[in-house]
């Protein structure tokens, strides 16, 4: 995730991290060539049919913007749900290790091993996510049991199962309530409702053939722009068709980006530093001296 | 579900698999002869009066953008909500097998009979939901059951049923608390919940009135493009009315995809896919050691 | 509610049942019969100050298709939450009934009762959102209850009272325990909650005076539509403004239809088809050898 | 809330009931004059230079119209939300009158007494919303603690926590169990988040600065309307600025009314109905002989 | 927030104070120089092929439109979802202590106690969210807790954990029992929820790539008009671009301001005034004599 202060104005205007200008420059250029290409050939040989009307640019404008408008719409919405589903698992590890701290207060190693089960599932759920073998993971668990662990091919899920079944033994041996299982359990049946809508969002994209579809929309449409142009607007034409690519092209690509909310992308978002803040907010309620510093961005980005 | 990396632009513009083109094809074709004619009566014929105005298609063209961006919207939120169901199904399985894990520790046998339910109504669920006869299920439930089960209207129900009477056969055998129950009786009440959801999903479609006036709209803006067209476009009539067709018929038929998000269609939703990610979920619950693999796409096609 | 097979491209083009025409033809004539007048008047008196310009109609009939996008779109989703409701309904009465046959097994006549209750809820549900004075729930309830029954103001909440009242019983006689009560408690709050959902969208629809405005402007703008088109568009006058008036005038009627989705309009919801559903859902967890067959569609309308 | 069945169209095209027109007549008539001098003075001094381009009304007009349509989407909302709220209120009171009824079926006394505070919260709500001090709590709460309440800043919040009160009073007498206190509780818990959403639609209307921008731009638009109309419509001019100027007018005006659903305008919310909705489901509840009648509209408005 | 009575269309039309005039007055003023400029040169050197044609400005204008729209939609929500997260918190923190009043009558010390950190942690949650200092809290919390409290990186977390664990320190006691502790334990499970939800807005903006692309096509779109202008608006270009740009830099300026609901500027939402709230909720239910007033705005600003 891009982190900036309000930018002033220039900044704004010229600033080339978190831009899209980067990403859709090839499309920019291809698209300056043929207008040139186009105006060039124009000035040459002005044929009086040469021009297109502006009412099949209006239409086709019309159609792609209320399309892109909706995709991106539902690209932000998927993005800001992923958001969601790591601010819901930051309070529900929060809840949980709050209420193991009331109920259980008597007995801190076991405070300690389900405090470490609970980061231990943040930092497996984001590797899960991102397709990645980190190891984070590891120094939340006990020895013994990482290697049983890394054997999963669920790691996330087995984790939580370790931590539900660790409390079950503590109600079968009359230390534990079941009614106070349950509130514990309830918190921990969310966080298998988090892993599940994750999952949902990374492997279901919205349906490929809306996404090309639109490209391809977007494509023609930049395409013939400059047909559209050339007769009124002369060798104006190359420097106009190209802003108005940048728009639709750039809107374009940032929903590629946001349909993809655990990817590494600069617009993706920043998962070490939320599984670092569960880090702190277990820590601190197990009472931890020393806790870690919050993730900073480098360079203006969070991972 | 079409499954794709993210392809070059190159592979965006010509790839057929995933395109909504060979669909919309045949009505392209039509558009295509119909503004040949046209086009080809207007140079035999250039009456002064032949053309219509722009007015009516920017302010049909515009309406038609709309409702069209209106009922795509509807018909990516059912099969959206199709998948969080699937989702949260998955979630909910992987909930209930390991309570039963945490809290039934010492009975393997009854983990694998309740596991094996779990499976099952997920495979019920699917051929329930696609009008199919499949026999996956029977695997999973045990021979004396098949019969019973088989002989239901519906199965998935039948088989929530079995799985809620044998656990509170246990409250009444005194080997699970009333507390406990509860806390399975939750994951069974949004199993119930979820298959509701599911056939709501498939037994409604959007009003078909709705269907009905849009694609009547979107054929009569076709057909009298190429009239508004030909003064001004002149040869070039055919290939852009062609190329507003695909975005409108294109955005159309899309619709029809998304609107039943259990068909068997490209762009439905990967249902085989769902019940494998339960079985492997259940299987390494109950510890199994070798786990089925996740299903992969056939053709960049997973189903 | 209308069911069609996805239809060819012909019966979509010429199918009448489901389609809006036949509602507003009455409409379409009356501006038919005044876009003849202006045509023919302005054969007859061309004056060069006749038409009107083009950016009246355009900002007219932007704003008009935003705002009847803006509509649809309100009642499309009071329609759905009708669906959604009935779905929630189709799932609590199964996961009750389910449940009453887990944690009161020995019991059949008491199942019954119940269950009739569920299914008499239902009736009476529907009966309630429709105005009517339906006996279908008379079957379902003993003789003794009937008479007390049909004499309550509200009867679907004082079926849901005697469901309860009965439950509590059985706590009060030690037969159920309190949290097993509470499961069952759940369920019966939720269909309260359904039927006041479903009468809020019954009782409220969107603002009159939203509808009020939205059918005068769209009069208004049909009414204009000839003055814009007669100077270009000549004799063809009529049948183009025929044409945008079915695409304004159909959408506003459907938001009509859509607006009162428990009505016995052909858009409305199938309740008799939810009640069926209702009925064989508890008829085949109580074990009854016959049930009754799913209501099917007459003539493509489901009721 | 106006209540009317479905007009004919005569009826829709000139009820003043209902419509937005009274309201926004001061300012159609300023249009109004400003055009019909715009247009004397043009016929006078037909400058050459006068008419601005369309350009500017076509870009202003589509940015006005898609910033109305998303406010009055989002007046809508807040609308709807406050029908929501007290809908759930209605199932709420339902609900828990019938837990009371069924869980302490032996004491009348009691159940009129809880009665009783249910619908004095209904009232007391009804009354802190329309921020009036209203009486009609009064009778449905014993004498004694009228005064209390009376004298509470936060009156129906008081009506909540005496119904705790007495509720966990019963708990400590051992009348009732913890969990069935649970499930009287839980409604109650949902009342009170009743209440703080009713005040949150009450307090927070959308921000100023949000009507402020578009109010300012509905007017700018309105007023250089004519300067874009006269070249071409001549003396139609001050009739056609109107009418655009009613379009959008009207709906900003109508998201004025609906940004404030607790008002005593014509469009609000009838609150008094749903209190007589909330009384009769108590009473006959209670098992009441005599239910007073539900609110019938006065003149098709409904308070 | 800005607190207005309706106001007059005069005011509505004059005021300052709430208007997003000030904050844009920088950039309507270079874009006014520009236009200026483009003017008088067109004035002097008036080349035929200076001015651009509608074309681009109508596409750009309305993709611009459309996406402004989606942006402001989506800082809307975040906008108002703040504003249902502090509206959660009010209805929590009065269902809490009207809970702890109800079940634990007896203890008046340990109400206060509780009460004082429910209001803390009210205090602290805005202290965390605007990013101050603020002391506000140390009344409620007793001595010897403040400076632990003050130690703590998360201050509000650490007030519910002792909230939490105060509770459970009475269950262990068996002066509460599980269920009845499971009803307190919900209510500050919802607000860990809501710290949550309420940090989520705070740390993750809309993507900075998106707010990029929008400020940077603006700005293109207003830059350019003039250019559009010119030829046909002579000497009112500079006006009615500035118009323009007042309209789509307005509601990119309130679109940055509504996106940071938990800030200090005019349109960010009155924390002060909703702690306030809860203080007098709490002390009502306590029954303090003497209630503290409900914050007024100063100058019509609400903090």
């Amino acid at each position: 995730m891009i982190v900036r202060d309000r930018a002033d104005t220039l900044t704004l205007l010229t600033t080339l991290r978190g831009s899209i200008l980067l990403r859709v420059a090839p499309r920019l250029l291809a698209v300056f060539v043929l207008a040139l290409g186009v105006t060039l050939a124009h000035a040459a040989y002005p044929l009086p049919r040469w021009p297109l009307a502006t009412l099949p640019f209006t239409l086709l404008g019309l159609a792609l913007s209320i399309f892109l408008g909706f995709r991106n719409s539902a690209c932000y919405d998927r993005w800001w749900e992923g958001r969601r589903q790591w601010g819901a698992l930051i309070a529900e590890s929060r809840a949980l290790i709050r209420e193991v701290g009331a109920l259980l207060p008597e007995d801190a190693a076991l405070a300690h091993r389900l405090g470490g089960r609970i980061v231990a599932f943040a930092h497996l759920l984001r590797d899960h996510l991102r397709g990645e073998a980190g190891a984070g993971w590891e120094d939340w668990i006990a020895p013994a049991e990482r290697d049983w662990l890394a054997g999963r091919q669920n790691r996330p899920d087995a984790a939580l199962r370790r931590l539900s079944g660790e409390l079950a033994a503590l109600v079968a041996a009359g230390r534990l309530s079941d009614m106070l299982y349950r509130i514990l359990a309830e918190r921990i049946a969310a966080m298998t409702g988090i892993q599940a809508a994750c999952e949902r969002l990374r492997a279901t994209p919205p349906p490929f053939t809306y996404s090309l579809l639109l490209h391809r929309t977007a494509w023609l449409f930049c395409i013939f722009l400059p047909f559209g142009f050339v007769q009124t607007l002369g060798l104006a034409t190359p420097v106009v068709t190209v802003i108005l690519a940048y728009a639709f092209f750039g809107l374009d690509a940032l929903g590629d980006e946001l349909e993809e909310p655990f990817a590494l992308s600069q617009n993706a978002l920043p998962l070490n530093a939320f599984v670092r803040t569960i880090e702190i907010g277990v820590l601190e309620a197990l009472g931890a001296a020393d806790l870690p510093p919050p993730l900073l961005p480098v360079d203006h980005v969070l991972t």
